[in-house]
């Protein structure tokens, strides 16, 4: 089952669960070198030497692998989306390592339809990302922009 | 001049701006395809039959491009550096197209010692990307923890 595609068919309340994107140390090194080249995303012995315990991925890789996932459950043919102005209350709440397998959890908050603009609306969401241990790695809040079904 | 490594460094509004950033169509095409594979920021003309106008990098990509400014402006060895616990407020303003030229101004906000840890400190920031036309195209409030210093 796919998410919804238009206004209309975003319910408040309604949780789904989806997705399943195993990091690679690969994966990990390759996204910080190019975007977040801080020593505990580049090297084991960095992290080691951190809270965080071992080389764990940059903050915006989760953000990124969790969007891919998000992208993958939408409907194949989205006539819906008009893309993101913002999120709000990102947070990164544990570290993410080689070999952690991730999903989504993603919740309708609440919903408004614009005045102005009388063929769309907005979704509030709350996504959520787990690792294989069912503990909570990044949350966060999402403002979508979606079409109505106007057909 | 580099960004402050410790927390005592860190002046509560001060701005600084710093980075220069030159965004591909490959690099677009690259990221999208990876983790963000919406229609809009795999092809030109899916982009302009949305409001954006023509295709543009996925908002994850710029915050990625962001982080990697913010990095290159870190002191070279950062013994402060702990992480970040989160980002409010992340709105992304204008699309990004192939093409532009992306920079940070990144300003102190507030700052808090920490009650519990006494050699650490919390750094509320807010960043925000701006393109050649001085467009403001992102803007974020990172969290970020430091360590004082205690040499």
């Amino acid at each position: 089952m796919r998410s919804p595609s238009y206004f209309e068919d975003f319910k408040i309340g309604v949780s789904e669960e989806f997705g399943e994107y195993t990091v690679t140390e690969e994966e990990i090194l390759e996204f910080a070198s190019k975007y977040d080249p801080q020593p505990f995303h580049l090297s084991e012995e960095a992290g080691k030497s951190m809270h965080f315990g071992g080389l764990c991925a940059s903050g915006w890789h989760t953000c990124a692998i969790a969007m891919r996932m998000i992208v993958d459950h939408m409907p194949k043919t989205n006539k819906g989306a008009l893309g993101s102005p913002g999120i709000d209350e990102l947070r990164w709440t544990k570290p993410v390592f080689p070999g952690d397998c991730l999903r989504v959890k993603s919740t309708i908050l609440d919903k408004k339809a614009s005045k102005s603009r009388p063929n769309m609306g907005t979704i509030f969401m709350q996504n959520e990302v787990f690792n294989q241990n069912d503990e909570l790695v990044m949350s966060n809040k999402p403002i979508v922009m979606v079409k109505k079904n106007t057909s």
